[in-house]
């Protein structure tokens, strides 16, 4: 099809669309004549998870060009890209040097002993799991990070083998590493959405008997 | 304290402090000479709560200006600003008009019905599921929305119960509110990074036998 057929396809407008072929997030399409390139179903399908990582994600493009990179390259072993994708779909916060970073580095690394999780506690999500339990204690919220720390560990480690159990029915590699990009970045969307609705569940049952909007 | 020590205190430049009064996020210092305000340990607290919402929680400064205007409003129920916090505290995308978006939709409208929640499905979090939901369809995994959406819910109730359990042993009207405000914020940011640590173990498990940096 023409870059205006993908464009109407897709809802993505004709010079975004070149953007993403300039940044190399999209693979340019097949030359037809000097100046009349033809996209296929794999340009669309990229198009529209570029767009989903994009605007429910909340990925940078930068970032969304990083994942695509771990998606492609066939040279890796399965466990190696699933590793360095869930890595990049860690948000890149820095710790701050003080007290507070130092208490709950020791806490990231118990929690991970005590679960015996097979993850270095250098892991880019310990230290994203760092720089929250700090933050909360630098606002003087220390207490509820610690008072939640194992429910959620334990909540989290059902939606990973969710996560998991989904990911291994994928046969082909391509649709496995693409599966856990989108299924990482849309499922945070999707279980905040679902934590909310469940706490306005939780608070009406707690604090009112209505039904909330 | 003057402005300066209130910025070294907070490690936020001086010029940013102005603008985030400017705005009204913060509020003026008491002024104890025509050019010269003096700012006390609430300031030093409110400016440390925007700082972790902007950085760790990564919500627009508009947002969290809303966000703090529910925890002001003295004159709301406890349930009606817990659940008006729930709503401003969810991205605002907007669903589109397609099949997807109406399949999406219907699912989401069964789930809470399943889970008998109290919760409308025209409420904010039941949109951003639906959104989430219509997006996986549209990049061609549905079938992992579907797949893990109850032990999705599942894990969601288990951490708002634990979310609920510590906003409960608040006293004072103001650390409720801004500890559901906190909470909410930070906590998906910690869910977050024990899904990704789950997920790396989850993955070593299955895929492979070295421990994953």
């Amino acid at each position: 099809m023409r870059i205006g057929e993908l464009g109407r396809r897709t809802g993505v407008s004709v010079p975004t669309i070149k953007y993403y072929v300039r940044e190399g997030l999209l693979p340019p399409g097949e030359l037809t004549s000097p100046n009349q390139a033809s996209y296929g179903d794999a340009h669309e399908r990229r198009l529209r998870l570029i767009r989903a990582l994009l605007e429910v994600g909340g990925l940078s493009l930068s970032a969304i060009g990083e994942v695509l990179d771990a998606v492609d390259d066939k040279e890796r072993p399965v466990h190696k890209v699933l590793g360095a994708a869930a890595d990049r779909l860690v948000p890149g916060h820095t710790s701050e040097p003080d007290a507070e970073t130092d208490l709950a580095r020791d806490k990231v690394a118990r929690l991970i002993g005590a679960r015996g999780w097979r993850v270095s506690a250098d892991a880019p999500a310990a230290e994203a799991l760092t720089v929250a339990l700090a933050a909360l204690a630098r606002v003087g919220h220390g207490g509820f990070g610690t008072g939640v720390l194992d429910e959620y560990a334990e909540a989290a480690e059902r939606v990973a083998r969710a996560d998991l159990d989904h990911v291994r029915r994928q046969v082909a590699r391509e649709d496995l590493v693409e599966s856990v990009v989108v299924g990482t970045v849309l499922g945070d969307a999707m279980f905040a959405a679902l934590r909310r609705l469940a706490q306005v569940d939780a608070s009406a049952r707690t604090f009112g008997s209505e039904v909330a909007g």
